[in-house]
């Protein structure tokens, strides 16, 4: 089939419609190696039997979709998982993973052969609900340890356990993974989970990369008083400290010049009592970029200002260590063919960094990788009431098969 | 006995710092209607029988320990309570009444005969841990409500029962009553509670009111949102709205302007996790002065604040119904006698609120009333590390002693 036809293919919105509802149905708390997790693996591989792929789980429990190309490889792999966080949503993963099998239906239906192989994948875990997260696609690229394999849950079931129940094979767990060049690229379309691009009016995201997350516990420490009997002149008053911080990281993080985002989500206060001065707070301060030194100076300006609260109010602020998790930018290539996949649909983009992380952030390792979102109404997410529309849905599915059909002809 | 030679008169040290470790021996966890109370009740007894006092158990189950006068009344009452808060200290309340048997004790050596009746008092239940708290001094004036006497605990056994097990009378609760007029005075030595008197090396605190207490719930309502993916322009953070909040108040009210003191003791956030924009800060504030229109207007003005704070941050502020605990002022002939009783034994005293609640501020309900404190070391208490030097407790007991002989010899 010529380029020229496959310039009109266009995915089938009611079936993908049906299939991302078929999954919801399962209830929406699917988590990683539970029932509905199963239930949900299931019928993604009827679905992609029925889109004429070659089923098989790999050795991590990935579940893969293959349909061959007219040369041996590289290969272009998309997907997303089917887990879901408790109470979570009905578009977070699952339109990934149901929207790569109706390109690939798609194309089947069509009976266009790419030149690449195509790979559709349902990662496992990666929601890390129970386990670490991001589990399924850590394997494929190399990181997930014999530490990590060893984790157990509540009931003592380790990680590996678990795989193997899924149908993986936890001692041959390099059997999963793939080598550099092994594939072309890893595309990955996902809700956008925020806001942005309602806001703007825009239909396609393109992201430009994810971004580096560090977590860092912060404890304040004064002392514990009658809140009556004891003056404010007097007082170590740990909670003022820490109020003080939040504020401080909301105005420095709002000025524009440090990083992304940066949110203070937990604070515990003890001994949390009305009539008593809190002795104590323990809260996370979480910062976000696209670029690790953004998020590093950020960090040492909040430590210099705790420094300067601290002293002002008589209270101890300690920074435990800080855990990091690397960011993974989008290859120039990928951004280049969803950008050029959503103009030829007519659908306005934005470039954006993704601030959720994602399986994408791993395969990055490996492959030039790209992701593209679709608006999350009121940048819902990991809730029941997260919503994308059908037409938002379906719009996404297009650029996905229109960015691998660019892929697939970008490439000699 | 002459005037002359009471002057010379001092309480025994060493018995009353004994009488206090026995009452710490029986542990410092005694709350209200516990095996521990009840023990706590018959060792005070016990002491009222040795130092010559009529014992009796009045139809709310105080405990008071009578010495005659020269006339028949009116009486002058001191005492405090034996029960304690979970975990609680060593001094308070209990270094009120052991002081008051020992004054008593005291006078008895000394065969002097006042002319007032004295009578030592033991309220029941002043901490409130299980049931509302100030009961026995609320019956003594007339403020134990029939509602009041139907609250159950958690196994639910009434408080008319509670006190009935005791050996009071709760259906002739009447009789328990005081009438203005029946006391001379009531006066309660106390444990400070708090780091002024430390701070500012006196022994004698003298009370001049207990002050008036507002607590608030604030209740901040933003929106839960994904921190990766919800960029800082579009949050509506009711954390950061909260803690502007909190740092508002303590601004306000170390300006000196509004009120005595202000505390947010008790912050909860939802969902509190790590990587969550808080949707939902619930926190209290709590507002205490020695003059009820200082407490409302802080209230008024930081309600003003708050309106704008949320303005500012896009997140609601609300204000529930405020709780209200009415101040009591110490009388002026009180406060003299206290002064003087120092000022004859060479002690340095200084005249501040009582910031917290004590059965003091029922009896001022009904009396002239007056309130000595001793320095609390490091201003703690309610906790086991509370503690009270013997020279102060000492201290405490002579200028008690020396306040009651005083306000015996001022009256006609």
């Amino acid at each position: 089939m010529a380029h020229t036809a496959t310039s009109q293919l266009r995915i089938d919105a009611n079936r993908l419609s049906s299939r991302i509802l078929g999954l919801a149905d399962l209830g929406t708390t699917r988590l990683a190696f539970s029932e509905e997790d199963r239930r949900g693996r299931a019928l993604t591989m009827d679905m992609m039997r029925a889109a004429g792929l070659v089923v098989s789980v790999d050795a991590a429990s990935n579940i893969i979709g293959r349909r061959p190309g007219l040369t041996p490889g590289p290969t272009i792999l998309t997907g997303s998982h089917v887990d879901t966080v408790r109470n979570g949503g009905r578009f977070d993963g699952v339109l990934g993973c149901v929207a790569a099998i109706e390109v690939l239906h798609t194309l089947e239906e069509a009976s266009h052969v790419t030149r690449h192989p195509l790979e559709v994948v349902t990662f496992t875990n990666e929601e890390g609900q129970i386990y670490a997260g991001l589990a399924g696609s850590r394997a494929m690229v190399g990181a997930l340890t014999r530490d990590d394999l060893a984790e157990r849950n509540a009931t003592g079931c380790t990680l590996a356990e678990a795989i193997a129940e899924w149908g993986g094979e936890p001692a041959r767990l390099d059997d999963a993974r793939r080598e550099p060049g092994d594939l072309l690229a890893y595309v990955e379309l996902h809700v956008e989970q925020g806001g942005v691009l309602e806001q703007r009016g825009v239909s396609i995201g393109v992201v430009q990369g994810i971004v580096t997350l560090l977590q860092v516990e912060v404890i304040a420490r004064g002392a514990a008083r009658h809140s009556g009997t004891t003056p404010m002149s007097l007082r170590h008053d740990a909670l003022v400290a820490a109020a003080r911080f939040i504020t401080t990281v909301d105005e420095e993080i709002r000025s524009g010049t440090l990083c992304h985002v940066g949110t203070v989500g937990r604070l515990d206060v003890s001994p949390n009592s009305p009539n008593i001065v809190p002795g104590e707070v323990r809260l996370t301060l979480e910062l976000r970029d696209l670029g690790d030194a953004a998020v590093d100076r950020a960090l040492d300006r909040l430590r210099t200002r705790a420094g300067e609260i601290a002293l002002a109010c008589g209270v101890e602020l300690a920074f435990l260590e800080p855990r990091r998790f690397p960011a993974a930018a989008a290859a120039p290539t990928v951004i280049a063919a969803i950008t050029r996949a959503a103009n030829q649909l007519g659908l306005a983009s934005y470039t954006m960094p993704s601030g959720a992380g994602h399986d994408a952030q791993m395969l990055a390792r490996i492959a030039p990788m790209g992701m593209i979102f679709v608006p999350s109404a009121g940048g819902i997410s990991h809730a029941e009431d997260e919503f994308t529309s059908d037409t938002d849905c379906a719009n996404g599915a297009n650029v996905l098969l229109r960015t691998i059909l660019e892929l697939d002809a970008s490439e000699p």
